[in-house]
């Protein structure tokens, strides 16, 4: 037992656009025993995130930034293999911000038990019954309030919350378009999810396709992107539209400021709305939002699709392909077998 | 009779930037008579707004642009001089978009008769029971909803809307902040309209100001202006903020386009929100709203001023005050006496 190691990586530069190799940095520990009260838990998988690269810049957000020389911080997937606490038995799976390392030994704070359920596989919860299901049920519903018959349009929309967000949509009876980046991802989300349609920001012109697409206008707009996107959706609001401010991911990496939308005038005329929230605000409702994506799960109206990266050591540059849009769902890196 | 002449602004330019005395023809045409259900009125006084200028540009919005060639649109209020119409008296004081003129013979679509009380001066109409009181009363109540104790912060204050706004809230139990060009006017808020501060944005750093007379952040932002002043704004939001989006007044003679602001992603962090709103909404809560202005004009807790400019031939020239900011509380244009 004395020779586990704790592979991890620290962040020791804040990252300039994209994330480099040099951002940070692999140490080797050896791992301690916990404590009175402690957990010593290990990664099964991390769950890589846009908000990864807005911690790691140093800025105040809705958590502080990440400090210079510790474990970067993530979501994680991990199994206690000693404890000292009761709350948190051997053997048990946690999830919460367990880091960009093999190991964590905690008093659990943050840390949640999660009932995994038979036949259930564990990236399920990253990629549906964790921050990415609650992101998309309570953006879409709590925020951006979709009526049947109403147009639906989301950005993003072959991530891992975006292909959760147009899937609700459809459920709750919306026309549901999406905007993704490159025929693959659309040929998916309109085969395989649902989607009434699907816009390739790459190739096509995305106002154009929008007025196409959305002949009745946009209600609902689910933002995961920014810029010049949102200024296309903005042209074709319908009045009292409501655009649920997930995300600008356009924005995370720019190493210059970037000027907001052109359009934001469109909001009066239109008497439209632009919401941004955090999930962190809808952690007590879980139960609600989970029970409904298990039930639309086992329905077969729900899908989802993980994109698994395999090690620890390929996280940096694993996250990188979500700024270069090259992941499809949820992306995840295993970390150690069950 | 016959020899009555309606003298009226036509206007025959699309503007660029402020408005131009070329971008309006002087017409003079003989007055004709009521036919059948219609009436007559003449102008007493009009109302210049902000809106007038995005009227003016030929775009759709929440009402289709002036035509080229037609009366210039406006608000204003007027006397019934001969009537076929029986719910319009001759006599009675009408408002509604009376236009850019002296006369104007219609069937009554769209004009109101208005319920003159004893004692108040016509000029009240429009600077207080008017869209102007009911932009600021709605918009603030009912799109910034602020609550006791809260901070509230207006840009644009000492204009017609911002100055209503920021006593409205001091009557609900804010801290209220004002934004505005020059220091006469920020003297005027604070000793006069019982603001808590003013931040003159023409010789202060806004950012810095609102920092200091701000100790607890923002809850509610009322926006007149855009453009700088709301990025410095965003910057300082709390958690569940209301931003209420009156108007832009910075872009409306723009002559390339503005960008937006370049701390939206601040609504995310801060769940915070930007809503449009427009007063054609509200006008039929009218009453509810001017009862409670005319309790809080009578118990001395409201006041407006009107900025009266003399004459119709000085309309056009008249309105570039809005936008070079140099008129205090509501721009009218006197046409006629009663």
């Amino acid at each position: 037992m004395s020779e586990r190691v704790n592979r991890q990586w620290r962040l020791v530069a804040r990252p300039v656009g994209n994330f480099k190799d040099s951002d940070f940095e692999w140490r080797e520990e050896p791992v301690q025993s916990p404590g009175d009260g402690q957990i010593l838990v290990r990664n099964l998988y991390l769950s890589l995130d846009p908000t990864n690269r807005i911690w790691a810049t140093d800025i105040e957000s809705y958590l502080p930034p990440v400090g210079l020389g510790d474990v970067m911080r993530g979501g994680g997937i991990a199994v206690v293999e000693e404890s000292n606490n009761e709350k948190f038995p051997k053997g048990a799976i946690v999830q919460g911000l367990t880091g960009w390392q093999d190991y964590l030994l905690t008093d659990g704070a943050g840390l949640s038990v999660m009932p995994v359920m038979p036949g259930v596989p564990l990236t399920a919860y990253l990629a549906l019954f964790s921050h990415i299901g609650l992101t998309a049920y309570f953006g879409l519903l709590d925020v951006g309030k979709p009526q049947a018959g109403e147009t639906l349009v989301v950005s993003g929309a072959a991530g891992a919350t975006g292909s959760l967000v147009g899937q609700i949509g459809k459920i709750v009876g919306c026309r549901v378009v999406g905007i993704a980046g490159g025929a693959a991802k659309c040929r998916w989300l309109v085969e395989e999810l649902g989607f009434d349609a699907a816009i390739d920001y790459k190739s096509e012109n995305v106002s154009a396709k929008l007025k196409e697409h959305c002949p009745k206008g946009v209600d609902v707009y689910f933002e995961n992107v920014g810029g010049e996107i949102l200024d296309a959706v903005l042209a074709v609001i319908n009045n009292k539209a409501r655009i649920a401010l997930c995300g600008m991911i356009s924005q995370y990496n720019a190493t210059t400021p970037v000027p907001g939308p052109y359009n934001l005038a469109n909001l009066i005329s239109r008497r439209a709305r632009i919401e941004g929230f955090i999930v962190l605000d809808y952690m007590a409702r879980s139960a609600e939002c989970f029970t409904d994506l298990g039930k639309w799960l086992m329905a077969g109206k729900l899908k989802y699709r993980v994109d698994e990266v395999e090690g620890l050591e390929n996280t940096p540059r694993a996250i990188n392909k979500l700024f270069e849009g090259t992941n499809t769902g949820k992306l995840v890196v295993k970390i150690s077998d069950l």
